[in-house]
């Protein structure tokens, strides 16, 4: 764990892994968390009931799959995923981001019994 | 405002205001705010009583100060400064961060009166 009041060096904890869809906790702020992912390939349908998600891109880019519509979300921009809204990530390439969401919130959502349901509250 | 869902692009949002210490809001996560803010100079000693609140470094490189120690802060880092803990931030030349905190907390903190307190809620 990180203690707050230091600079984090987010390209340094980026290097410390390189797992893809594996979030790292780098920071808390309140009971929310900053965490570090590594996105290639397409993830899974899911929505989280109780909270919005931001992804800020810090390399490469991704999609944000809705039901209506795809999202392009390139290095130096924000998106933020609105609660209960089904969504899907992808990236072609190996995409780097900051995700932004409260402690406790599981990657796959409601979708307890994916491949891709990582463990939470991982620290890099 | 700017709706959820869609992609912000910081450096875009960041290209229409030049006023230091006057953070624009462009995207709202559950009762939390995403904020652009240019800095230059000192701003003014102050604490968050309830809240810790945290600086994304995108551009340049900035210094918080804390009464027992300053943390420089370079572009690609993150810093969560704790509430209630005093602090001050610096710029030599201007820089340009992301704020990520609740929604009403004001710049100057507790210091209600300072030629710094910049209005809240103001979007870009």
């Amino acid at each position: 764990m990180n203690p707050p009041g230091v600079a984090i060096d987010l390209a340094a904890k980026l290097a410390r892994f390189a797992e893809h869809w594996s979030p790292r906790v780098v920071a808390e702020m309140n009971d929310y968390q900053f965490k570090l992912v590594k996105l290639q390939g397409e993830f899974v349908w899911h929505s989280h009931a109780d909270t919005d998600e931001t992804f800020l891109v810090l390399h490469g880019e991704m999609e944000v799959g809705f039901r209506d519509r795809d999202v392009r979300v390139r290095a130096g921009e924000l998106i933020v995923i609105p609660r209960g809204v089904e969504h899907i990530t992808r990236a072609r390439e190996e995409c780097h981001a900051l995700i932004i969401e409260p402690r406790g919130v599981a990657n796959t959502g409601e979708k307890t019994d994916s491949d891709l349901r990582a463990a939470n509250d991982v620290w890099v």
